[in-house]
């Protein structure tokens, strides 16, 4: 097990520190700014100027897809322990992924194009994707039923002459709030009555086709995460044509096996660095703040809380650093109990540190004035996205109870 | 330690849960709707028609001012443990309070001149108060120091001539965007140079004296709970009659220790509230979703966690009555490691029987579909008002160490 | 829900407070003494000298058998609500209970004689009981199945004309290792094929009876406890007479059920006063230690968990009473809710604040210089006796879904 | 960071598996035997056939002194990366290390000796001491003061002629019980009027120089852990020839500073793989018993506990390696903070691992069927030897403080 950085993942980030420093970090407060404007302009679902400034600058400093993985594509593609510490800096600052085309659904919808798509649908959508030129969504959970348990979908995807027709509801559509989202990828159903994992298919559906209906958005503890947004959208006879479904029928729920753990792993990597600047601005505030005639910062239950949470992302980065290293050698599939693992441990660690940071910050914390209580809500809310916690400890005793018992017996 | 309900209470807690289930469930939909509509409107710091449709409804019946200890303003006062079955029956619903002239910091304000202000004072705010005509809101927590410790306050009341002049900086000062906000307490510094204890005032000033200037909103998580709102305060040279001040100079931290005991347990009986609604809520979501062939609500780890949720609400349910009672025979100060304790205790057992309750509901937890990302927020914002958690555990522990040090020795 | 002490009771527990004082607290060391001499000497399975001195006087001073409830047998019997603030005193030195003829599982079983007995199982086995001259064990838990399924059980009582044969294995039998034991309730199955609660009967073995064995002793982490001890016991064609079978056959899970909830109870009480007696040895330690130029007893670490400890032990005991009280007012059966959540509560909260206290102790902590080590160990113990949590929080789940479900629809 | 093992510490790992396999697994019945014969003949503090059988086996495979860093004493010693494997198998049963000379204290005390004694030293004990021939203590800890400040050490060690005096009284000296010992490390004051840290020196003190008395042997949860046992021990005008001081006068903290780094790290290992075991017991345990007509193991409440342990054994392993790691890249010095965060996770990890393990096992789990109240006894003192948590957490925080506040700040 070798987490060594290559000279060029070294290089690469110092550039990715460099430009943090330069442009991402000073420009927190302008965001802001640029949404705000942009909501007492009665629209805050529209692209922000700030981004698309600083995309072309990221671009030419090779700073640009770099989740992507070697492929013909990319033939400089990174694989995934070369990318985490990539991938953690970026998380830093939530908006900053983007930046560097590198955010969340977009990756892992290119991935899947990437890796299941026809040479066709890759010229459509993978092309205009990796250039930034558009967004995209991944349209698979579902209002009325249990998303813990895949097999319960409803989105129905039905074959009629050289068209399928989707017809359901959809939510938690991340991204689908952004006006140059042009494409989603849909999960439904094309035979209910197929083996339980072999109902489901893929397709992908351009966002003007007519019949979908953006519902509205869904507020993350408030938040509205404009203009990205968490949308629900309806589906009803939505029709494309037959050559847009991904792989094949019934392989949608393979499809999602393979794309779903680099997604995770890329949230849990991002999480890391959003925990670690937290504990940076936790740090910072209790050297800064005096009560009873001491800093905070020499109280011993501090002190405590400082040692927990500089013990757990340590320990929670090198289990991630593991999952990068086994999905590059033995691939996603045998890396399934640390890709679980990880999506367990990292939000639950930085839900715990971001806490004690808000915590460290008295009324501010909770506000708008420091980044913790915003990064909480995105953050708890990874806790049930691809799959809540429940269903991953699930996965990972099953494989470890079926490991114990296939070893040979105590004597 | 008699816990029991009084008749007269009993049937007050009858009357109220009827009014909640006729009036205040069943609209909590337009609740919503009304706000959306102000913000759409561009204007959300108005009140509310339903609030004020409400109210003449709840005064007509009797539930009004509950939360006003025996005076010879309210003859038929409650006293803190008949009041708590009441209380927490009114935070199951973060706007109820208001509906019942019971809200924050408007209680603790009435109960503050109630008590420390002259007839004067009284004649001018605290009737209009308890009719429910004006809002007030408490001005103490400052946005440059550590609030944790009061004696860090810098806002200056200056005696000048027959006047004070006022000049600082406050924040979280709540209610104070609600247009009907007439009046603040101000809690200052009359002299620096005094005792560590004597150096505070309190002082009444009107929200329209001119000097005052709101700054900005402060969002809690993505909320900006209007339109009540959580504000900064500018007050520059703000000049108010000397008779304003409350009981005296340099008797402002007596004032504050006084308050606060009574608005700490109401936060508390609401808490419990909101807690037990989200335990419902968790039951009625784990009975209705099926994951994996069978109902949640039949997995040994919701269980667990329902078993746990349940005994931390009741545990933290009896200890604040037992903390009212003691209120009620020994006064706030003698009860003084009973209200630190609920302080410390209801928050904590709130959120995380919340966070259960999320996870429970999925992506619907976090969104505004179900009230648990909102009350997740404001109480874990409780964790730092009045005082953080860190403070009241200290309190705790040298009130402890105090009477251990005090016992004969063991043998 | 009226937790007050009646003056009885007040009295019982002032005189209780004083017989510690003088009797049991300074007679600590000679408990351990007398014991470390018995087993030096081969044997430590044999009643102590101290305890037999002392009975005497706590049965003069009328402080005996004080768990009884009120009955023809116990004309000043204590409801549970009166017994637990002494039950709790009792509970601070784990030997101490029996010094009042107060310990388990006398006291189960005297209770289940006292209630379940025909005249005669009275006079020959209650009587000698209640009068301290014998002690007595409760046979139910098996090696070979999980006992947090009462159903597993195996052990069968066969009727053989006049006679029931008992077979079976039994462990965790306490108090089997007294020689003064002298009989044991046994809990088998009189019919295999009948419903599933109406297999099991209970039955009385006098301890001398052949076929019995005690197969050995089973420490607790490094302890035996003895005299008293946890024994493995064999029952190879144990001959009783028919008479000797407790209310009627297949009634045993019924007994059992009502069994059960005292002797809850009592623990739990008792566990409560084990973490009261922890808090104070803490608080002392912290106190008498320096570290770093300053007593230990001025961290704000040991602040927060010296607060937190006393918030636990508060709120368990108070739901201890609450529990206590429901016991009286309705009923075992009705408050089997309560009873399951302080059985969960009270050892949780008690291996908690043992726990701290250790850790403020250093390594005199996990030593015999301190009571704390053994109380940890007993305390930890009962987490998994009289049903594992697990099962008690099922138990809470399951009422607790079936409430919810009852209540009329959110609207 | 490259955690792979060469070939050689491949081949080492499967040698030593089969060792386990062969000889350690087979006999850990005949070990506890072998205990209970000696202490039913009236003696066990005697050494055990079971273990001088072994050890020539252990040494004859190579499988002996693994801990040893390379130096000229030890041409192919390990690392303390190489040595992780190893020593975490070692540690899966208590007894295990002593087998391969890789027991504490006795490792500590070689390298010490290795590192800081003179020729004429290594010749007189670490010879004897690598050969298995003898024992060794560490005297350090007192019973008056309080441990976590090594400041407060009242043991006076005074130059009289050719001559050191010791005086002062020693606890918790681990592996002083042993017959074999015969030659205890003792930590105390040369010059109580130097500055903090020169005060203290250390010095070679032969079991059977006259002045020292085995006051008493300490248990640790009721466990004797005969015949190693943690022994009080009084000095009393304990002569020793000048020659016996270690490095220097006022150099023992030094010392204590090398010394404690690698021992605390060697506890750790071991500690991973008690865990470890603990886990693969729990997991069969909960395959074999049926409750309510499943497993235990398909109780998703299970799942959970399965879940988290395998995450935290797994982060907890990770940051081992990486403590290792750095200790042989950058030094013992360097590696602090990682040695520090190792030394409060690993154990807090295993305590709650072999608690889960134990609550699967019901009463077996806190008896001695199974292993794991004995580990937890053990791995619970850990917290508190070689310094408290709260000190490691202290020096972690300080660490971190110094290293946040000495980056540019936030722009």
């Amino acid at each position: 097990m070798d987490f060594s950085h290559s000279p060029d993942v070294e290089a690469l980030r110092t550039r990715l520190l460099r430009f943090f420093d330069e442009a991402i970090l000073p420009n927190e407060a302008r965001y802001h700014e640029e949404i705000r404007r942009h909501r007492e302009a009665g629209n805050v679902w529209q692209a922000l100027p700030l981004i698309e400034e600083l995309k072309p600058r990221a671009r030419a400093e090779g700073l640009w897809n770099l989740f992507l993985p070697r492929s013909p594509r990319a033939p400089e593609g990174l694989d995934n322990l070369a990318y985490a510490p990539l991938c953690e800096i970026m998380g830093r600052v939530p908006w900053a992924p983007e930046v560097f085309n590198c955010s969340a659904p977009d990756t892992g919808n290119m991935e899947t194009l990437e890796r299941y798509g026809t040479e066709a649908q890759k010229q459509r959508w993978l092309e205009p994707l990796l250039a930034g030129e558009i967004r995209s969504a991944f349209l698979m959970t579902e209002p009325e039923v249990a998303s813990s348990d895949a097999t319960n979908i409803r989105c129905s995807i039905r074959r009629d002459g050289d068209d399928y027709v989707v017809n359901g509801r959809k939510w938690w559509s991340s991204g689908a709030g952004d006006p140059r989202c042009a494409v989603y990828i849909v999960m439904g159903k094309t035979d209910a009555d197929a083996p339980r994992h072999q109902q489901q298919s893929m397709i992908l559906v351009p966002a003007d086709t007519p019949g979908i209906r953006i519902v509205r958005h869904l507020p993350v503890f408030g938040y509205d995460d404009a203009p990205h947004g968490h949308m629900e959208v309806a589906l009803e006879d939505v029709r494309v044509p037959a050559s847009n479904l991904l792989l094949g029928e019934g392989r949608g729920f393979e499809i999602a096996q393979g794309r779903l753990g680099p997604g995770r792993i890329h949230h849990c990597m991002r999480t890391i660095g959003a925990a670690e600047r937290a504990f940076e601005l936790m740090c910072q505030r209790l050297q800064s703040r005096i009560a009873f005639g001491r800093p905070l910062s020499e109280q011993s239950l501090w002190h405590e809380r400082i040692a927990h949470a500089r013990c757990m992302i340590e320990q929670a980065r090198l289990l991630t650093l593991k999952a990068a290293w086994m999905m590059d050698r033995v691939g996603n599939k045998q890396a399934r109990t640390e890709i679980a693992m990880i999506k367990v441990v990292a939000p639950q660690m930085a839900c715990q540190v971001i806490d004690w940071a808000i915590q460290a910050h008295g009324g501010a914390g909770v506000s708008e004035d420091f980044p913790l209580a915003a990064a909480y809500a995105g953050i708890r809310t990874l806790r049930l996205a691809d799959g809540p916690d429940e269903v991953h400890c699930g996965t990972i005793a099953r494989l470890e109870l079926a490991r114990i018992a296939a070893m040979a017996p105590a004597p």
